[in-house]
């Protein structure tokens, strides 16, 4: 029923080494794609609208994403009043643009599972003894 | 130079609520993919080749896996030897499809962001003072 794995053509085959922690975070990759999709910046409640999230959350995870040099934040006036503002830097987009290379990879293989396991019942599996 | 979001649209747009944490998480995304691409099972030794993982992560990922019954682990005797082997469940797989289909739309999102960004020199910005 089951089979040893391709030592030589699957070792690590899954490991989705290229997954950048610092990016792959549910809100840091939220942050990080409204700040693509927005590559002329964003304002804190604008940020804070799009990916959900409270005060604390936003600014944790932008000060992460700052420290990695991904985003900057920075103050620009209007009508008299300072704002602030995030954007993405260069290096940020680099380093998403090679993070989606691998997350496609990901949803390709998913994507290949889904339809491998469609035809079979994984509810039962005669060699298994106790669950 | 930058704008707000359009609120009655853009509300929660990259929110992506549907990026089940535990699924989401890099090591268990890998194990999951694994085990979705052989519903058959695997056997721990694979499972730690294919994801790269350590007995410690392994064994630590994959309980949180069967906690929340994504996974299960059963005994299979072969040659007289009792084997330990991983399968993938049916909720697994569904909340594995189901969370994929969020990833894509990450995807598309991404790529899009990716596009628009390119045409822009993300370096400088006017209207900011100070970084």
């Amino acid at each position: 029923m089951h089979k040893r794995g391709n030592k030589s053509a699957g070792t690590h085959r899954f490991a989705y080494q290229g997954l950048d922690r610092v990016i792959h975070e549910k809100a840091r990759l939220s942050l990080l794609t409204s700040l693509m999709t927005h590559p002329e910046g964003l304002r804190f409640a604008d940020l804070k609208q799009l990916c959900a999230l409270t005060d604390g959350n936003l600014n944790r995870h932008l000060q992460v994403l700052e420290r990695a040099k991904l985003v900057k934040i920075a103050k620009f006036q209007e009508h008299k009043r300072l704002h602030t503002v995030c954007q993405v830097t260069a290096l940020g987009r680099k380093r998403y643009v090679e993070y989606l290379a691998v997350l496609e990879q990901v949803v390709l293989d998913a994507a290949a599972a889904g339809k491998a396991g469609a035809a079979i019942d994984d509810e039962s599996g005669p060699a298994l003894v106790g669950a």
